[in-house]
């Protein structure tokens, strides 16, 4: 199977190989090195600055965004969300089940937040803001040098969500003063599932150190405790933190983080070159588009899922559905994880095959 | 390197090939009947029964063991656990964050909990009961049959931790209440670590209905739900989700749990037996051993750490060494994972070296 959807995405043969390997025992010095080699690399391509810290969460993104909801936010927080799908949402819901007062700003559908949009909130106590910066559901791009400039000029701890933009759209946590920056094992990092990621800055790291979450398991301050030494409070899914480092080696080796944006754009702009050239039936839905994926509804009256469907069972190919109010409408292609552009040329000649044979 | 340590263990060539496959997108009809096999397979293999559930949860064992923690109790109960080393004490400490009010027994070091200990509780109107049948960090297999009697008079709500006697000690969770049962991939089940598991009878089921923790990410009622089409409401380790049903059918295929356990049992009994008779120089720590685990104290005045490294330096072999205040006294090896006999004689010959070199 060819896979397009936004995570889990294909894996290079190197990290495939030590999928193969025997998991080893990890409370070694060995095994601290490869997780301060990982820490290192992360900083330096989340651009965080020499003093920040990373947690290697083993769980789901999800994980990530309730871990560092709270233990950075509590009731005394006022926070404001940005709630533009569903991952967004997820977020809004995470500060409902912890009581942490916010509100939230709604996009129009396919649509960035606006200046005017975050102007209305200006000075009106917040402590707090959380964004999805590539809402994946939708494929938009949230513009990060507004929201930043809008945290600053407030004062507000700002808290990203970057799982589906790491690696993917340029980001500078540092010049951004972004304070924590989430992402996930199967995005761009093109790694199985089941690590995720929570970077802090160090005014981050001291603010965890002041909170007293009601958890054990999402409780920042053990990740970082033990991080010190290189090691995880709880048996950690070992052999994925070891593609991990496989796959950070050869993203260092070919070029670093702005070598890899650069790389998932190229893809991104051939992919969406090649849509107009072809007039495929096909209306792209964000005004804001991330690196990482384009969200597309069908135009000729054909189901979004039914392409799904169709492209999975006879040609071999994963393209990533939605579910939900959009399931018929919008379906998103991935331009993550072991994919070149021979790989789009075959997605692009099963859709022209589809068109041939009326199901376009 | 040969591991004989409790998790992560070795994995058969076949989880291992799975390992090395790409990861499929997983919102599909076809992940969803992976899913319901291993969710037939461990109900089978924990004996729990046509109307028990399996929570499949992306995380450590701990993530599961907060996940029963405050999904079945909250402060209304009164809970007795047993702490008879870390993981019986990680259950106290998590009774402790979520102020669930708990009574904490403490066997003496090495020994199972006895009839009289429990005769002790009987009557003061206890509501929940937390054990970890085999108390890894100490090699002590705690009596379920007396435990299960004791909950049984008193109408207690039985939480075990299986992690690491799953699959190794027999085990009837219908036959003895136990209303929730946790496991993780790394221990018997010989998959790579980040998937804990948590087994809930029809009762449990229940009862999780009808709480509402604060928490999403470890809100058991999201994955039940999830689970009722083969899914999970967050992204898993699909990989090792892939790797489990693999390890799950190799099981079946070789006779079942009652097969698995005599195997185990076997290799556990053959090396304590080489133990004596190659009169090596360790005593046996723990007067009630599990089939996972031989714990194991160097009587020749040398480090337990001390062996552990040697092993692992000279030998390529990795046993188990213990933290904290046991660090020196005590370590263990392991009989879960893809080993054979013949491993054990390398580790026996290993032993025998160390002894004709002065190092035991």
């Amino acid at each position: 199977m060819l896979n397009f959807t936004v995570g889990p995405v294909m894996s290079s043969e190197a990290v495939r190989a030590v999928g193969a390997e025997q998991v080893p025992y990890f409370r070694t010095p060995e095994f601290s090195e490869v997780m301060f080699e990982n820490e290192r690399l992360v900083k330096q391509f989340a651009k965080a600055g020499e003093n920040a810290r990373v947690c290697f969460m083993t769980g789901s993104g999800t994980a990530s965004m309730e871990a560092a909801v709270i233990n950075v936010f509590d009731a005394q927080d006022k926070v404001l969300v940005v709630d533009g799908g569903s991952f967004g949402h997820r977020f809004a819901e995470l500060l409902e089940i912890h009581e942490i007062p916010h509100e939230v700003i709604r996009p129009a559908f396919g649509q960035g937040v606006t200046a005017e949009q975050l102007a209305a909130y200006d000075g009106r106590g917040f402590t707090g803001f959380l964004v999805n910066l590539d809402e994946t559901s939708v494929g938009v791009l949230y513009d990060i040098g507004l929201i930043s400039d809008f945290c600053r000029r407030n004062g507000i701890f700002l808290v990203v969500d970057s799982i589906s933009s790491f690696l993917c759209d340029p980001f500078d946590m540092e010049a951004l003063d972004v304070q924590v920056m989430i992402t996930g094992s199967q995005k761009a990092l093109a790694c199985p599932p089941g690590i995720s990621l929570v970077v802090l800055s160090e005014k981050a790291v001291e603010r965890v150190y002041g909170k007293k979450p009601k958890t054990m398991y999402l409780d920042l301050k053990l990740a970082l405790k033990n991080g010190e030494r290189g090691q995880t409070p709880f048996t950690p899914a070992v052999g994925t933190l070891r593609q991990i480092n496989c796959r950070l080696r050869e993203i260092e080796a070919s070029g670093g983080v702005d070598a890899e944006v650069a790389r998932i754009g190229g893809l991104a702009r051939y992919f969406r070159g090649k849509l107009t050239e072809y007039s495929l039936p096909f209306r792209i839905v964000s005004a804001s588009l991330p690196n990482a994926v384009t969200p597309l509804s069908p135009t000729g009256g054909v189901s979004a899922n039914d392409i799904f469907i169709t492209l999975k069972d006879e040609y071999g190919i994963w393209v990533c559905p939605n579910g939900g109010e959009l399931k018929d409408t919008v379906f998103r292609v991935g331009h993550i994880g072991a994919l070149e552009e021979k790989d789009f040329d075959t997605l692009l000649g099963a859709f022209r095959d589809m068109m041939s044979r009326g199901l376009l």
